[in-house]
């Protein structure tokens, strides 16, 4: 165990749970000591403008000006655009709102003038009064592709459109060979003296991140702790549980989660909620150091506090 | 006098004034006898997206979806996307609606594509109900540019972010030269028994029609009536007044319109407002056989009114 004072931090995140995690950390951690390190496989191009799904929910809430009730999307929010859309017959089962226009609509011009996703997400975070650094994964398009007994359908359009009800038989990712880590997620991994994973989505939040060419090799030495998106055997959003059972055929746990996870002996720390302090033996038995607490974030003011108990967790994990 | 009992008119506009008069028209022919072509000199490129506003005025008026109150833009509109676009340190200065905002992604979206102006301007009509032919003057890019003491500008930047008030020494179009006519249009110009210039601004509305190569060799043989969009010396809206003045070094009125017509020998009518009847014997001096009617058209009830008492007039031209 080294001794640092001021540790630095890198968070995987995707999704609102992870976004809500990274805003307890940042209400916490000075930018310096925070980086967050976000999933795009969720990304896609929509209306011909393009569409950054994770990165904007962990760059609302961290502004502080995401919708709560939805966890995405934006407060005081108004749908007269999509509603005029679906009058000109295009497509209305992504629920764009009319202020979320002006982030895809900023992104989609910045990108076409040649800036790159990192620095488009670094100037749309500096305009919104977010301090700490939000990294896209890549600059390249690496776009998570599900696999159903239909046929395959790209990230969105199983999520949103289908609403996650299509079962799953695999999960691709298109341009993987081909895309890269950022400089700045690089230095940023390099940096770090922790691995942090959001209580986000194994499959398809926190694995695109993994799979990057490098990745794997960068965080190899060093500690990472994930927190469990699974509660209870239930998942607080999304399709994570019924992920387990489709591509794993295992029941979802926070124990399945650790499992999967150290199944490629990632892990050093994990923690779950109180809900789930039966599995604590459990998952020692897999190598870990567990901390048990509540891991429900639905305010800020709970993410800090959950956010103030893991990092008093990990500074004995550094 | 031929004896045509149903007369073909293609009508120029540019403009709320012009949308106006086409869509009082539009209310008494069916489509076959009507086709409104249409200044793209005003188009733009903002936020990233392909803006037409002459085409939307026409679009949104015969829809009877345009804002009564402006003219331009549409009912029931709303403006977070501007809002949250100026908090992006993006231009506000054009104040795109949040509704509007659907008819500019799909245009923009379509001509990515590979569908000309024409064939977008014809889908978005469609869409929304309207039955009669919406023509943009040209597919290809026709940029009306002002000359002012301090430079060139764009018009829309003139005309909406410098309020009209700089002042003009002339007026160039960037792209004329390699710019055609439509099929479309040419189709319009050689069915069509007369020609009417509705009441838009001659210099920045009329004339980039004008100016396109071939426009002129096809309505010289066909009469053309030109109603005034100067009443009592004053433009209804938008700097006709002081382009007379400031281009022409001329007074605004009605007569300084037919004037300006007239000294490329265009008109064989012209319709003047009540408020100018004192000019009528002045008009004949010209050539021109002369209407004197209302010609405010601030409602469709009175656009209709007044365009069966032009069509009454025409009727003896044709």
């Amino acid at each position: 165990m080294k001794n640092i004072s001021q540790p630095k931090i890198a968070a995987f995140a995707g999704g609102v749970g992870g976004a809500r995690m990274a805003n307890g950390l940042a209400q916490l951690l000075p930018p310096e000591q925070l980086s967050i390190i976000v999933n795009t496989g969720d990304d896609f191009e929509y209306w011909g403008l393009s569409i950054s799904p994770d990165l904007d929910t962990v760059m609302y809430t961290l502004a502080g000006i995401a919708n709560p009730q939805t966890g995405w999307g934006l407060l005081d929010e108004g749908h007269r655009c999509l509603e005029n859309m679906r009058s000109l017959g295009q497509p209305g089962w992504f629920g764009l709102g009319d202020r979320d226009l002006a982030t895809h609509l900023t992104r989609t011009q910045w990108l076409r003038e040649g800036k790159n996703l990192t620095q488009v997400t670094r100037s749309l975070g500096e305009a919104l009064g977010v301090n700490h650094a939000i990294l896209p994964m890549s600059n390249d398009p690496c776009r998570t592709i599900v696999l159903t007994p239909a046929g395959e359908m790209d990230f969105q359009t199983y999520f949103v459109r289908e609403q996650w009800q299509p079962q799953l038989t695999g999960l691709r990712w298109e341009g993987l060979s081909e895309a890269h880590i950022t400089p700045e997620v690089r230095q940023a991994l390099i940096a770090a003296d922790l691995i942090f994973f959001c209580p986000s989505n194994p499959f398809v939040s926190i694995d695109p991140i993994l799979n990057l060419s490098g990745v794997l090799d960068l965080i190899k030495a060093k500690p990472v702790v994930a927190i469990s998106p699974i509660i209870g055997g239930k998942a607080i959003k999304g399709p994570a549980a019924k992920m387990f059972d489709e591509l794993l055929h295992t029941e979802a746990s926070a124990h399945s989660v650790a499992a999967y996870y150290q199944h490629r002996g990632l892990l050093k720390g994990f923690v779950i909620d109180h809900q789930d302090q039966d599995l604590e033996s459990k998952l020692t038995t897999l190598g870990l150091d567990v901390l048990v607490t509540n891991t429900l974030l639905p305010d800020p003011i709970t993410q800090k506090q959950v956010a103030r108990v893991i990092l008093d967790f990990v500074s004995h994990l550094v």
